[in-house]
């Protein structure tokens, strides 16, 4: 059992997930509580510099929950772990039945509003908690970073690169996903591009370089493999001295009706260099090759090098992008926000804990837009409650635990997002410092709110 | 193809890979390059914070490099990509040969310190160049993180809760399995259980609380359920109030003959609110309930929190360690370090790039201790240098593309780690300006670089 990736198959899914959804499953069970309840996702806050989230994450939590169930190997495995048979009875026949409401994946999105609404007998509705928050944790996470380092590079390529880097197996595929729906050209990463059918590129190592005695042998030896696609790595020794050798080689290769596509940089000042290199390769009539760069970039460092004019066509992106490193997670969290109880009523809840209050109630996000298009503020509002000329921003997307939404493809939610990025005004896309962008809660919401924290308070606090 | 988790599966994982390997490679083919080269995979600096690495991630780099093939699915995959058809035969018989060495997994490593070292004909040994990254940066660290966060917690335990935060699945069963042998007492990733073998441990979460009318009759309806191994969360609404809830059911329990286990905290001040939680659980008789605390901790907020004195018994610690947030990547690399030419002599190789020179030649480090068997310094030499009076940490670990090492139990490296750890000084163990520990370079190795660093600048760079 404890081999590589063994565990890796979907069935086995439903064991990836915090003991105490399982804990407190066998104690509804145990309880007899089989009510529907409903739980919201939600983001609580930003990361720091972040203005807005681009969701993503959703097809993945679908499929979980058309698919969860569990074998026989888990169940005696939870038995072992004290879990009566009756319970592993119930588990044994274990299926999500629920209603889901979701928004679309690609689309922008703010702090506190409902990104996926579960409905489903508490039981079901608890157990699927870790799996949504894990996924759209790093899918979210990923898809917002990946749009702020697009935005930077103002029109110019960018490839994502860090599979090296990004967390394991399935992060390094969920990267490539979502940098290319928030606007990524294409990734490195070879099985995301059979997998996704996202472009894949590459170039060389410096390893490539200093296998072969001289600098300029591995150059010839590239583009004889690659006369029509070569981007040649020149920095191993010495950029300019690189650069000057790969002007060799493309002339060389124009003599045979050929040309080189292009030389990468990928440490020292990149601005400086490449003005350099291009002006270098400009003088020898190469005004075709384009420059790459790559090396420790994300949106901040992207954004200076274009304003000090750096002469680089394409980015190359990678670990602080797959990782998020200046923040490797968002705030996502799971939380009940209405149950039935027995005689059929709707129970609103919401949690009060310092900094961490809930919204009660099944919502609904509603979107207003100007007349052209462009998002002025958004309203959290009850799911029954009327809101006049406004976009509601959740779907329903699954219906007794069967997909009731045509799931889009990887391009479409690709044109989504970037529809989304176009109608969301620029000053929220500042790297820095972006107004908030306006949330509001609706009156009946803010009307609920006050009168469940008056109960609350009475109940749970006062009566000590 | 797009759905969730069809690539996970071993054989997928040659595509695994940077583009750029296979595009390498398939130079290297044909240019008619199958001479053995030597490659490293050390981390060039430690992160911020960090004065030492704990080694992870070997067992699974082993399993991947005596199992990586490619499918005809990846081959016509490939063809579409432009690769040509002698290559894709190549390919089609694919399997790694070489040899490696290793430090074992749990060892306490410093920058620059080879921790892998791979020779192989050189197409083999780059093209498992990205999954030998993406696995030691993920593990390595993650058991450096935990590490930290153990010896702040000052041998209460530490429990890893990060599933919901963690880079999707990959990510959320290496960092249990990273964190156990870093010295974690358990994990909440119930898959991970199962897989591993290692403690899973959960409670409750507010939404239990929540979907009961009362708090205490969610209390209840738990210790029905669990009236032997009850931690009862107790801030939902307010601490105290619900500290004094928890009582009330302890004493049922009593009545029963059986004990609450414990109590919860996950918000506010835990220093302050502990303590107060002790003294009312002390005042009414339940000395033995213990204290759990969780909410946002790392090992700087658990050592602050007992600094101030905190009356907790176990620390939940979950996205920031589980995600490393301070620093959610290591600098690992994989450096060309020797290739062999074609009249079989050695040609070591180094990289001179600003900030990014590497280590020629096929090396080994060495630990010096003191007569109690304390970590005093260590040396990297070249392999066949003798150094006298010093432990060699690289082990051969597979010969001929053939393991020959017993991998150790997760258990074996737990004791490996604990071990290291115990013989690193206290003052490498402080969280915050530890001194840097001492890594010389042996005479030879100096030698060899010096001689080096003139043939290369005066071969590629002056001539220009």
């Amino acid at each position: 059992m404890n081999s590589f990736l063994d565990y890796q198959n979907q069935q086995n899914m439903s064991l990836f997930t915090d003991l105490y959804e399982l804990t407190m499953c066998a104690s509804y069970f145990d309880n007899n509580k089989f009510e529907p309840a409903t739980f919201d996702l939600f983001i609580r806050r930003l990361p720091e510099n972040r203005s807005y989230l681009m969701f993503a994450g959703l097809e993945q939590v679908l499929q979980y929950l058309k698919s969860v169930r569990f074998t026989e190997e888990h169940l005696s495995y939870l038995k072992k772990q004290g879990f009566n048979s009756q319970f592993l009875d119930y588990l044994r026949g274990f299926k999500f039945t629920g209603e889901v409401w979701a928004v679309p994946e690609g689309t922008v999105a703010f702090p506190c509003e409902p990104l996926i609404r579960v409905t489903a007998p508490i039981i079901e509705a608890q157990l699927v908690e870790t799996f949504l928050l894990n996924t759209v944790n790093l899918q979210t996470m990923i898809a917002t970073k990946a749009s702020r380092v697009i935005h930077a590079a103002q029109g110019k390529a960018v490839i994502e690169f860090g599979l090296r880097r990004e967390h394991g197996i399935d992060a390094g595929m969920k990267v490539a996903r979502c940098s290319y729906i928030a606007g990524c050209h294409g990734t490195s990463n070879v099985l995301a591009g059979l997998v996704y059918g996202i472009p894949v590129f590459g170039t060389m190592a410096h390893s490539f370089i200093m296998s072969y005695e001289r600098e300029i042998d591995a150059f010839r030896a590239f583009a004889k493999t690659f006369p029509d696609k070569s981007t040649l790595l020149i920095d191993t020794y010495d950029d300019i001295a690189g650069a000057e050798k790969a002007a060799v080689v493309a002339k060389e290769l124009e003599k045979k009706g050929l040309r080189l596509s292009g030389v990468r940089l990928d440490s020292g000042d990149l601005a400086a260099t490449s003005k350099k290199v291009r002006k270098l390769l400009d003088e020898k009539g190469l005004e075709y090759v384009s420059i790459f760069a790559s090396g420790d970039l994300d949106e901040f460092k992207i954004a200076e090098l274009l304003r000090r004019g750096a002469r680089i066509d394409a980015f190359g992106v990678g670990t602080k992008m797959g990782t998020s490193a200046d923040k490797p997670y968002v705030d996502v969290i799971y939380k009940l926000c209405e149950t039935i109880t027995a005689n059929g009523t709707s129970a609103p809840i919401m949690k009060l804990s310092e900094g961490k209050a809930t919204l009660p109630g099944r919502k609904q996000v509603y979107r207003f837009k100007d007349a052209d298009g462009f998002y002025e503020r958004d309203v959290i509002a009850l799911a029954d409650e009327k809101v006049e000329g406004a976009e509601p921003l959740l779907r329903k997307v699954m219906e007794n635990g069967k997909l009731t939404y045509s799931l889009p493809s990887l391009e479409e939610i690709r044109t989504t997002a970037a529809a989304n990025l176009a109608k969301l005004p620029e000053k929220y896309k500042q790297l820095t410092a972006a107004p908030e962008y306006p949330v509001e809660i609706s009156p009946n919401l803010s009307a609920l709110i006050r009168k469940l924290r008056r109960k609350l308070t009475q109940n749970e606090i006062r009566q000590r």
